[in-house]
């Protein structure tokens, strides 16, 4: 088998405008869809960050492409995940995922190594699960994904999409929102993006969250480093029940060293509560000096910008060893990386945390999965019985895509340049914010 | 694709009488051939460890193998890797590899999954190496491993083999066999095995074989721990420049912390010979405290107890996230091992040591890959471009092997026993000899 043909869309999707520490969302989020077309006439896909220069990283790779042998070309291409520099320590504090060039090779290659897990596995009729060690778990569950709001639903002008969720910059306004995304996808763990109002208003939303949706119901925050270490253990301090049992209190603040302090004294405190991160440790280069401070006790894992499925497989392995959660990022995303999510995920023992999802916040008239919006129950994503990912590309809704990507102006995610827009003139990411 | 049958092969090849601080080698080395056959009637094999408690390991399964899917059983049976209690640690000090309990079930799981991927291999029309991430090389370099032996060429009665390499109980036998080994086989690194004559005399022997061989041929030494780390220091600085640069001294002591006291008082003298391991570390649960302690510099991981080749490459993704080398373990084994080795060394990477083989000490009559025995040039395997691993079973020769296990009387691998036998009634491994 060979790949005949390599195809690169970059699409636009609609986008609320949602909150975090880094600023506002756009009423566009870019993705890319990748297909490797066997010369079988079998057709792989994936899907990853979006904007001109993930495009341009991948283009540059077709000449090893076409023509490879997709079993092997993950070979080939190694040394972007495994080479000298590929684990270089990156983090996040400053840029958002899809952005930081520091992981622009292990994201190219994670495209296309999902692109080829998915050819392989419509060629030989078998789920990418099953290539990659074999299913360990038939559903999936996802976390509930809250984020404060301002009114919209995304997109502009014409193209603007009803505010399914309506506006949300108080705790109760959040905690309608949480309610009805778990009516609808049936969550039972909630994930707070932080870091956007002041943190006693934050503080209360998850005390609302905790009161609204009882104990058992894990609740998470993440400020995205937007506190010092002293606000962190404060919050920590505050929520000590709330962020109990799978809970857990994601990059309170920036660099290892505060993590690790934040830690040590909330530990001093009696309070157990574990540290998680996808800002600290973005990386393998950002783990052995983690592992050493005891700075991050769950890491978030995506195969989207660790170097793939494989890579997160040995991250799995490697947090175990050391006695480190694994849980999971997501980004705005569609159906084809819902379901690449999923399968790692079916596929790594390890990963007990639920995961994290964005998908909730696109809408069906984006989606380029044909037959629709993948289905979360319970919320979990049930691996079907299906070769390669289980999902194929809807042809006149990628058009639709790639027609919006032409036609709206963003080229790269900047969330500064939206809030400077859209909230304040004067905005800057600050770090630590309180 | 299912599997229809499971076949488990108990066999024994004749073995020189090799000496290692673990005692002696008997006239035969227990091995066991695993056969899973798909519903379509190809077959995938493996080769592990022997005896009949790995037999008895392996027929414990046959409920869970029989009508799996092969893609997917690895998953299924993934508790055996994964689950509490598969990453206890085990020190290797005092149990020969293969006979320590605490790994029969990464050892059993490994053995399984290693026919799947044949199995599969087979099935798809690719060798292993590209079902687990691609092949990264073509040929696998291994290293000569040289024993302190009696006389003798393995087997027992009419079935004792002529004396290849005739005794080798002296530096300068010692470096006659190394000598033939390398014309034969071309390999480019040298190990031997230590712990077998007072220290003095192997530090001669390394000597002698650097003369011999030149500063271009790394050279190791692997004294099982026989050492105390006094001795294992004087050693160390005795060899200071024999041992560099892609040399190492493996195991020189027992246990992380006198492996640690050996690696700091070495590096106070200047000497950066880095410490090598498959007895102190033998599993992930080892990991953590080793380098806590940077008790170990060289991972030596063998497929066959690390629970496979997936967990192999997690290891090599771990080992390169610490700064830690890899290398291979070997124990007595056929092609169908050596074909498993090279094929995981050629999908890892990080794997760049040359690996351990005890092939050369096997011989043709016992072979039981059709064709006859692998081809090691230039010291290297060279992956073939065939699918799975690239060879059948020779089932004459398989029966041949099955008989004269149901004849000898070893049932398991004890190099006390035979040390008592036939060198010294009183001979008992003392840790540490010197």
């Amino acid at each position: 088998m060979r790949i005949a043909d390599f195809r690169v869309h970059p699409i636009a999707i609609a986008d609320p405008p949602l909150r975090s520490s880094y600023g506002l969302h756009a009423p566009y989020a870019l993705r890319t869809i990748i297909e490797l077309q066997s010369d079988a006439g079998i057709t792989g896909i994936s899907e990853t960050y979006g904007g001109d220069a993930q495009v341009r990283q991948l283009e540059a790779l077709r000449s090893q492409i076409i023509g490879a042998n997709p079993w092997r070309l993950t070979g080939l291409l190694s040394p972007m995940v495994e080479g000298e520099g590929a684990g270089n320590a990156r983090s996040q504090s400053y840029l958002v995922p899809g952005e930081n060039p520091l992981d622009a090779s292990t994201r190219t290659f994670a495209a296309v190594e999902v692109a080829c897990l998915d050819l392989i596995g419509k060629t030989v009729g078998q789920p990418v699960c099953d290539l990659i060690g074999g299913k360990v778990r038939d559903e999936i569950p996802f976390s509930a994904y809250a984020f404060y709001k301002h009114g919209g639903g995304g997109g502009e002008g014409d193209d603007a999409r009803p505010d399914e969720y309506g506006p949300a910059l108080t705790p109760d306004t959040l905690v309608k929102q949480v309610q009805k995304m778990i009516a609808q996808y049936g969550f039972r763990s909630v994930k707070l993006k932080g870091g956007v109002l002041a943190p006693d208003l934050e503080i209360e939303t998850i005390r609302q969250l905790a009161r609204a949706l009882g104990p058992q119901t894990p609740l998470r925050i993440d400020p995205n480093s937007a506190w010092t270490a002293e606000t962190s253990v404060r919050v920590g301090q505050a929520l000590a029940h709330e962020l109990g049992g799978e809970g857990y209190l994601e990059d309170p603040t920036a660099g290892l060293e505060n993590m690790a302090l934040v830690r040590q004294r909330l530990q001093a405190l009696g309070i157990g509560t574990p540290l998680a991160s996808n800002v600290a440790v973005t990386s393998f280069a950002d783990i052995p000096r983690s592992v050493q401070l005891d700075a991050v006790q769950i890491i978030l894992c995506d195969h989207h910008y660790w170097g793939g499925m494989r890579q997160v497989q040995h991250l799995a392995r490697l947090t175990r060893v050391f006695g480190i959660g694994l849980s999971m990022h997501s980004n705005s995303h569609l159906g084809v990386s819902l379901m690449a999510m999923a399968h790692v995920a079916a596929a790594t023992p390890h990963l007990t945390y639920a995961c994290d999802t964005h998908y909730p916040w696109q809408s069906a008239e984006d989606e380029v999965v044909l037959g629709g919006r993948v289905a979360i129950q319970n919320g979990c994503v049930r691996i079907p019985d299906k070769p390669g990912l289980g999902v194929e590309l809807d042809y006149d809704q990628l058009a639709r895509g790639r027609d919006r990507y032409a036609k709206c102006k963003y080229r790269k995610r900047d969330d500064e340049a939206e809030m400077r827009k859209h909230v304040d003139p004067n905005w800057k990411r600050i770090l630590p914010r309180w």
